[in-house]
């Protein structure tokens, strides 16, 4: 009996959010309409999600005594991002549960191990090596070929902590320009769609997937997702159904987001793993207006021992994210018929930075302007 | 050129909010969707609404110090209920925009002046009399005819302050239980649906009606509202029409519900107003999920200068008030395939408060159990 089974929350206990950025500011909304109270910690004391809730911990991850008193103040804790201290995640644990469980962090924060778990449950990923040297990179290349990509082992988002590796690129100057003596070659995959899905799952093992989403990325960083994504009902089976192994296999309670890739295969088109984000995902946020339940209701129903819901979608739906400068349109995304416009309550929109978003569901009218 | 010409919000500025209840902090969270931040003024300390929110303000409505430090703390001000006082709506207009405009309050919060305003503009209204003595409410019974309904001018909702005169009732002791000399006389109208509509006006003059919207009571407190009300188009155009003569006539900046009765008469179904009220109203809580865009989101838009949105409904839709040990069914409710679940975060389920709601969108799933 884990920790995840003992949680049972009742209407007016109150939820330990780590993290204070955007999806924590989404999910202490969606407890709130579940009538469940949070309590944001995070060292930022400009954080979004400080606005939503009545008390905020504003403190570093590794502040032990502030990381104690957090945990005395919840009932159940759970995060907003993956890279949480492992120090961090075990202080609090010791003192509440935390969902999704610490030892799933261990496998997401590090994409070898997360990359080795995938593939041992038989599902499908571009080739990929270990690379800890210059030696060993080299050796990887001749195996996998160029192009290939050179991630960082840990830290990466938004295309952050990595590079394509090109024919007749200096290979020296790209392993010294990493930083890192930990990091994974994967061969570079010529997909034909990007898609994701987003899954819930219960302590009770409980799982509900939304439909299959297809994403359009700039610049690295997610730019459009519409659902359902334009793919085969079979695929989109599969999709959902590696999903599900993932979660169950993880021993998962809450949401989490599993990013593939469709590509052409001898025997038509295929699924590979790109990535597991183990928290609410981007993708998922047309959740919010285009289904009778949010990715975000889910994640607070599952770490708080509650049903998951049967989420029903409103129709096709596009989702817009509105990244650094675009939130200077927001004015024309008001006065747009059927679009629900989302700003995250950010300070200054640095380029790369995730403003808000739009949603647009059923008939999708066409962009004026 | 009024204080309401005068506001334009940017994301990030602050409301304030009069008003702590479920009202309060369902804007208070559309205001968050939206990137702007709310500041709760109100005397209880157990206020729904301070749980969504930064900074709250617990104090009495009188106490003039705090509501002009309430008044420094935020941009613009509006509220949840209609019987603000007088004098402190006078304080805060003194610094603040108070949006809807402060003499709104003076036609709404008396039955009498309301009735008188509604009938001026050619609406038809049920027959009403000013009763002030035993006398007056003898005369009106004689023109108006029993059944009737004797209501205090001031401070009524979900049924208070009312009762119903029959024959053979003993009049004098009627009106002794009312314990006001302050009263109307209204005929009892033999409806046969009650709607309502949610209007929202912008201070440019713009007007959005979301669709009529059908109510039905139990023990005087709204139960069931389902969108769209079953009547015929023309109806429903007159209805809209009315919300939207009445919302101009005011001047109106934000939201308002207008409860309306359909009767038949000689010439086929027409519609009678039975209220108006200045704020968001219970029956528009379906447009949080049955449309792109909510009565709460209206209303923050309205009176922070934002354009108005189009919403758009998303099917039909049926709200389900969840009302005293109703909210002790929550859990099977969280299982409804479809349904969307709202709790207040309120204390005691004592009798007759509202708790929560559901929403249904779509092909309404016979109820289980």
């Amino acid at each position: 009996m884990t920790a995840s089974h003992r949680v049972k929350l009742k209407p007016g206990d109150t939820i330990g959010i780590l993290g204070g950025g955007q999806l924590g500011r989404m999910l202490a909304m969606a407890a709130a309409r579940l009538g469940l109270r949070c309590q944001v910690f995070s060292p930022d004391p400009d954080s979004p999600a400080f606005d939503v809730v009545l008390n905020a911990t504003c403190a570093e991850y590794a502040d032990v005594e502030a990381l104690e008193l957090f945990a005395g103040d919840v009932d159940v804790i759970t995060y907003e991002f993956e890279n949480v201290p492992a120090a961090t995640a075990m202080v609090l644990a010791a003192r509440r549960p935390v969902l999704p469980a610490q030892k799933i962090l261990e496998t997401t924060q590090d994409r070898l191990i997360e990359k080795d778990f995938v593939k041992k449950l038989g599902i499908g990923t571009a080739d990929y090596a270990d690379v800890s040297s210059i030696e060993t990179l080299r050796a990887a290349i001749a195996r996998i070929k160029l192009p290939a990509v050179i991630k960082t082992r840990r830290f990466g988002y938004d295309g952050k902590g990595q590079a394509i590796i090109r024919e007749g690129d200096d290979i020296a100057q790209v392993w010294q320009d990493l930083g890192t003596k930990s990091a994974i070659l994967e061969a570079f995959i010529p997909f034909d769609r990007e898609i994701s899905v987003i899954a819930a799952r219960s302590a009770d093992g409980a799982v509900e997937c939304y439909d299959v989403t297809e994403n359009e990325h700039r610049d690295h960083i997610l730019k459009i997702s519409r659902a359902p994504a334009d793919i085969p009902e079979e695929l989109a089976a599969e999709a959902r159904g590696i999903a599900e192994k993932i979660a169950s296999a993880l021993d998962y309670v809450g949401v989490l987001g599993v990013e593939m890739f469709v590509v052409q295969g001898a025997g038509g088109p295929r699924v590979l793993v790109n990535e597991i984000a183990p928290r609410v995902h981007n993708s998922g946020h047309w959740t919010l207006d285009g289904a009778s339940i949010s990715q975000f209701e889910q994640h607070i129903r599952a770490i708080a021992g509650w049903p998951l819901g049967k989420p029903v979608r409103h129709g096709p739906v596009i989702m817009t994210n509105l990244i650094g400068d675009d939130i200077n349109d927001f004015e024309r995304w008001l006065t747009v018929p059927g679009a629900t416009v989302h700003l995250y309550g950010k300070g200054p929109a640095r380029p790369g930075r995730k403003m808000g978003h739009v949603t647009q569901v059923g008939a999708i009218p066409p962009k004026s302007g």
